[in-house]
């Protein structure tokens, strides 16, 4: 027998090809790309690398007896394997040496599962484990002599190559081609011609697509290499979908778009009103976001060489209201109290029952709701985050919107709350507030001296242009935080919020109305023509949004029991863009050194990735929904107190020593 | 306290009513019609009558201490109940008494399921214990403290009223509206101004319809005291569909029509023809049998005082070819060796994905294939028939059609097989055959002496009409067994089939093709103004049609080891009408004692229903299929010798010593 004459089938990937004599099983899977655990190093203790030897096709392919093939059982394995497993072929890839043609099965606990970084935004590691995944499956054809039905046949291929239990179900629809999927009859397969295995008289190659090891949701013919998937974050403003490689844990692109829905109304209260005024409002609304999600998916997958049907998985995340409307929930009684939803739990719905473009068998998964208006965008943020992994030190996430969610905790305990801050801080409600788009100042600073403003506008090259036009427009939500901390640092306006008008500026004047306001851009400067002011309402709303966010954030730590946070996690878009310091001084979230306060870009959205890329995760997820315990700060007796307190900058009696040198500079009146 | 006084609910029934202090619960049980199995007649040995007591109920209602509203533990209790259960408050219902206000609850295991005798046709006992069932239930009201999602309220509820458990999914669909039907905000429910409980601050009532203990597939605000279900029987002619009262095993109606794919072809063959040579040939092919399921739910839904879609379960049966093309699966391979049908196992399709207009969340449930061309009917015929609970006795069922099905066993052994009959039996291929419709002949006697015939015809009241004309159009199935019986008791043809040319009658005769035939019906007495006769073709198409059974049933005689059969049942609409005397001397059936030989009405249609109402005959048709062992005859080497030697009538070699006097009394040419 020469050198490298050896044949090695692994089960149940399919991969196969001839290695050197007297390797390891171990080594034969390293060299044709199959994972198996080991974690001790081949010293033959760790028992990770059991493999099983397939006795029941050695007939079929020649093999003249089964162990003389391999080399002989080692004590070290006798140690670790169990009589029953000695009896059923079992042994450790690390320590069997192959001496002649083998067929290996790779138990699904002994695979080895790749820690893979997701990528863009925050760096996070996972397990590749889809709740989806393909398989190659050679089926023995029918003949008169074995007259199993099609499915059944299937089945048994499953259970024997892959260890798949006779449970297994099929969508019906998938049933209705298999008969010709299965005997390559379907004339239009555009795939077969390059990628089709060759048709035998004694077999048939197909490839199945089970979900979560419980069903066939698609039968291919030929071998299908590609298995992809897609994770959605619906916004209230903002759809973004990412179309993700479920065989690498790639994410191979994304898309976003405006939420159609926004034409019902601008927020999620405007948006149940629509529903529960109109009388096709429910249907108006969810249409608009399925053609909103189907629009994406088309888009995603055509740019990326797919058909929309190629994908055959999808994760959704959405905060509560937005998933009611999404999914056709009636979302009325989330608008009034108790705030109750239709459902918490995570969700598996039928694509084709959502009306979402992709493969029609699949399944869309929801991820759970944590409490009322604690949605699955935060069990995301939270799945993402893994705040609960942490063993001593207390982080706080929190996703600012026109609701703000936040949790704190670690291993210990989880806590979250809810906070009405209202669309101030996006932008709405302000004078001259606007989104982030071209034209919006997005960062500022006023010289406590001259009482001048330098400031950014989104779509300008520098941070402080001494061009005569900057082309603004308005200003969006990290500009509105930073002119608001730099007014109160400059001394212009005082801890109650009151501009300070015994300072020497034009830049401090009434308005038309009587009130004082702060002219941010001069209109000769602008792209609108007339003067971009901060004003004293401006600068309510403002209290008003950060001091709920305050109150939600101390009510928390009070009902955890500590007076210092660690580490501050700032999820969603707005959190990477606002100015930590800035958010700080005017006491919109709690003290914390500064180093530990970190944007985590779309958490939410890599929460939906993650449970896409790994089945486990959608089981913390429905665990930590179920263990994080939900604060309802509305009804806590001193709220109203305690929310005037926190009105104030940064607060009326809280401390901020990790910022008290930047107070302390602050001039006095 | 007074006599009467003391108030007791079951659950999960929800059954309640006052009792006479110091009866006991399985006394109180009957008394308001709670069923409890007891086996012992109360000796408290059998331990079948183990109830709960629900002791988290008690605060709610006032109970002043949990045990002191029954009887002691005793001794007997302490014999049978396990230390776990008396701690979990189980107690036996024969020997508890009670003092006190209770709640009770029943366990799945404890509750006596009733007998039932199925309506029409044959008589079948059989439990009462659908998939589908329908639950009373109070849910608690929302509040600030309790925020539990709707679905969440509704699953804790059932976990804590019947035990279901926290596992249980709700179908998408059933969400959407949820909220509305908790709170009874939706506005248009006809049935809440009657049936609906009060909806009072702290508890909503709901009806939760539930699948198999697994899924809530309908919920309905107030109190539906109906449960209803759908039985199909889908026939390559008639399409039959039978109404159910699910509550109480009642057949409320049926109703038939022709299946309408008749249009696209008479028999399977050019049904799967058609589908094969039109590019929408499926698709009509389904759309047809489906727009006739839907015609008929609506008729009996109609009838009955029903809206289609409170119609919550479904089972169908057809034969493997009607299956395929009702569904929708590929059915071109079950035309082409080695007929291979896409699915065998059972199937639960969702009513929406059918197209099937009941309740569009309930489920449609298909018997499993046994083999073949051994369909979900014959599988019917099985779980009604059940063969496989003979001890000792050999039973036959034979499903005559287009094709026959055979089975044959007992207890220790069953085999099947199917064989090619051809529709010479249902009047095609007869130059005057005809189906079983008014003007049919279905009845015919000859005299030997005189080769006068004497008939009967479907309309007409008399046996043996002296009648100048009989309105006769043709001849029906039976009618040709009679026939040809008749013929061959007389001794006008012989046991090859050949006319006896040498006897003299005006009966027999040449006819124009100078073949032999005998006039069955002179153009004077029928209302098609010319001689009805039965010639030397129509009797070849007999004899191959015979033939095929008898080989069938006689190679699956062979292969169980037997070579007498305790008694045959025939079963379909066919076997209702023919004379089993006569389908002996032909030899279509094997000997049997004629008074064993029995009609089984359409125990396809009895197989569905029964499954619809136990759902364990769903188990029993999955078992059987699996077991009964499939026969192929075409592939036995000598099958072409048996079916010539079974060409003759009634057998060229076999003995049939339960007819042989009237074989002996055939005049000898």
């Amino acid at each position: 027998m020469s050198l490298m004459a050896v044949k090695i089938i692994f089960q149940p990937s399919g991969l196969r090809g001839r290695v050197e004599e007297g390797i390891s099983l171990l080594e034969a899977a390293r060299q044709l790309g199959v994972d198996i655990e080991s974690v001790c190093g081949s010293t033959e203790i760790c028992g990770k690398c059991k493999v099983k030897i397939e006795a029941g096709y050695f007939a079929k392919f020649n093999l003249d007896s089964q162990m003389s093939h391999l080399s002989g059982l080692s004590g070290e394995e006798r140690g670790v394997l169990t009589e029953k497993e000695i009896a059923e072929n079992y042994r450790l890839a690390c320590s069997t040496r192959i001496y002649g043609d083998v067929l290996v099965f790779v138990p699904e606990e002994s695979r080895g599962k790749k820690q893979v970084v997701l990528e863009q935004g925050k760096e996070r590691l996972f397990k590749l484990n889809p709740a989806v995944r393909k398989i190659p499956l050679e089926v023995e054809a029918a003949t008169l002599g074995d007259l199993r039905g099609d499915f059944e046949r299937i089945r048994d291929a499953l259970a024997a190559s892959c260890g798949l239990t006779k449970d297994l179900t099929i969508d019906f629809p998938v049933l209705c081609n298999l008969p010709n999927i299965l005997r390559y009859e379907r004339s239009k397969n555009r795939r077969i011609t390059d990628k089709g295995m060759p048709l035998t008289k004694d077999t048939w190659n197909v490839t199945v697509t089970i979900w979560n090891n419980r069903e066939i949701i698609l039968v291919e013919p030929g071998l299908i290499e590609h298995c992809v998937g897609l994770a959605v974050d619906v916004g209230t403003t903002t759809v973004v979908a990412y179309l993700c490689d479920l065989k690498n844990g790639k994410v191979l692109d994304m898309d976003s778009m405006m939420n159609p829905q926004v034409r019902y109304g601008e927020d999620v209260l405007s948006r149940i009103s629509y529903v529960m005024m109109n009388e096709s409002g429910m249907r108006h609304m969810r249409d608009a976001i399925i053609e909103g999600i189907n629009t994406l998916t088309c888009r995603l997958a055509e740019k990326n060489g797919f058909l929309p049907e190629d994908i055959v998985d999808v994760v959704m995340v959405f905060n509560t209201v937005m998933q009611h409307a999404a999914l056709g929930i009636e979302p009325k009684f989330l608008g009034r109290s108790p705030f109750i939803a239709g459902v918490k739990s995570s969700m598996n719905i039928k694509a084709r029952d959502l009306g979402i473009k992709v493969c029609q068998t699949s399944y869309v998964h929801t991820l759970p709701i944590a409490a009322g208006f604690v949605g699955a965008d935060n069990v995301g943020v939270l799945i993402a985050e893994e705040p609960y992994r942490e063993q001593e030190k207390i982080r706080m996430c929190i996703d600012i919107g026109t609701n703000g969610e936040i949790d704190i905790g670690n291993a210990d305990k989880m806590l979250c709350t809810s906070c009405a801050t209202g669309p101030a801080l996006e932008g709405a409600q302000i004078k001259f507030g606007m989104r982030a788009a071209p034209g919006a100042i997005e960062k500022a600073r006023i010289d406590p001296e001259t009482i001048e403003i330098s400031y950014k506008v989104i779509g300008q090259e520098q941070f402080y242009p001494e061009l005569k036009t900057t082309g603004a427009k308005g200003i969006c939500g990290s500009g509105i935080i930073d002119i608001v901390a730099e007014l109160f640092k400059a001394g212009i306006i005082q801890s109650n919020g009151r501009f300070n008008m015994g300072l020497n500026s034009n830049r401090i004047r009434k308005g038309e109305d009587g009130k004082p306001e702060y002219v941010v851009a001069w209109a000769e400067e602008t792209s609108i023509g007339k003067d971009i002011t901060f004003n004293q309402a401006d600068v309510r709303a403002v209290q008003l949004a950060k001091a709920a966010l305050y109150v939600g954030a101390n009510y928390l730590m009070e009902k955890l029991g500590v007076d210092c946070i660690d580490s501050i996690v700032l999820a969603g878009a707005f959190g990477n863009f606002i100015d930590r310091e800035s958010a700080m001084v005017i006491g919109m979230i709690p003290d914390c050194d500064l180093a530990n306060v970190v944007a985590a870009g779309n958490a939410a959205g890599d929460g939906a990735k993650l449970a896409l890329f790994d089945v486990d995760k959608r089981e913390e997820a429905a665990w930590i929904a179920r263990e994080i315990e939900f604060i309802e700060t509305a009804i806590e007796p001193d709220f109203q107190k305690r929310f005037v307190a926190a009105m104030a900058f940064p607060h009326a009696g809280d401390k901020f020593p990790h910022i008290q040198h930047l107070l302390d500079k602050i001039p006095k009146p």
